[in-house]
């Protein structure tokens, strides 16, 4: 069990606006997310010149990758993303060939920083029967999220949303959490062992983008 | 009951590949389809650019949307799109953010040559219930497809297939059907009377282009 990271979502429309949301907060977070939004907006591009001027963080691609997964797959990791986000709806050929793209590239490249990861991203209805299917394809993380339009449309965080996840984390899934998180909220989660990484975005782009991320910081070391 | 339209789908990593790919054969298809390899690639600049080449054609943008609905659909209809794919596995509340945005843009510009639409992509566990559901948010497109994973694993049309299409056709529902479509399949579907399009990829675009195009479509004659 190891600390969960922060991680920012960019989901402007342009790269411009997402450097311009990235760069206060940058030194504060672990994971630099080229969230859908972008991606759709700029296409590659975006994963690319995130890249470059973060060499050192993990980047995610947040494709939600629902097919074709062989080819997005290694465009979004040649493009310089460590983790590509799957959706669970995705069919298991999808989510096979995703990770099969992974695999290779780390068996390619030993001393890679960061390694290539999957994660299945939580949509649609899915079983732990599913979860334990993932793990046996080598498949490691899930990212559990409120819709955001759900979020739009009120909906807080629910006792199912909390055994759903820690259900997720005992069977060893590392699980990355997202959907309007705040600092006073990261308490909910403590019981969540694997919780890999929160994820914010407009939280964390605002005026008090720093205090935030800080404040989410310190609230993970309490209760991990 | 209309006849079925022929589609291609342009997946190629580039703009440039792109166009070369449909140019010979857009005289010969109703709707170009912006894929998904070629939306994440280049972004929204794929839709804008085959939008100003091809001004006359329906667009379909394939992001198989799966979260930020609202965003991402008024995003792609501004850049030129006509239909919007959406993932089944979608949030309730993304599919109708979706199609609040083509109602929106639909009653704001009454004189569209092509009203913008929302196209459910059957992805994930779904059920004609859900289906129903689709049909009261004023949805009226689902697209069936074999995954092209499942595809490139050598899985071929089953009559599950073929029942489930024709169940949604029943429904009202008007189906695109894709997946390896070939001029040898399309007898295959005559019992589903709603078929909106038939999306050819590949098929379409190597040097056999036209005349498969032409093929398809005879054998639509025939059987529409």
């Amino acid at each position: 069990m190891t600390k969960p990271l922060l991680q920012i979502a960019l989901d402007s429309l342009s790269i411009e606006k997402a450097i311009q949301d990235v760069r206060q907060v940058a030194n504060f977070v672990d994971i630099i997310e080229v969230g859908t939004i972008l991606a759709c907006s700029e296409g590659m591009k975006a994963i690319s010149i995130i890249r470059s001027l973060y060499p050192d963080h993990i980047i995610v691609c947040d494709f939600k990758t629902t097919d074709a997964g062989g080819v997005l797959a290694k465009m979004a990791f040649e493009a310089g993303a460590d983790w590509l986000t799957v959706s669970a709806a995705a069919h298991p050929a999808t989510k096979l060939a995703c990770q099969a793209v992974a695999e290779e590239f780390n068996m390619l490249n030993p001393h890679l920083k960061n390694k290539k990861e999957i994660q299945i991203e939580l949509y649609g209805n899915w079983t732990l029967q599913d979860a334990e299917s993932w793990i046996s394809s080598g498949i490691q993380q899930a990212i559990y999220h409120r819709s955001r339009d759900a979020e739009l449309a009120g909906k807080s965080w629910q006792n199912e949303d909390l055994l759903l996840m820690k259900n997720l984390s005992d069977l060893g899934i590392e699980v990355s959490i997202t959907g309007g998180i705040v600092p006073q909220d990261i308490h909910l989660f403590k019981d969540i062992k694997n919780t890999k990484a929160f994820i914010a975005g407009r939280a964390l782009t605002g005026e008090n983008g720093i205090a935030t991320a800080q404040h989410i910081s310190s609230e993970i070391e309490k209760y991990w």
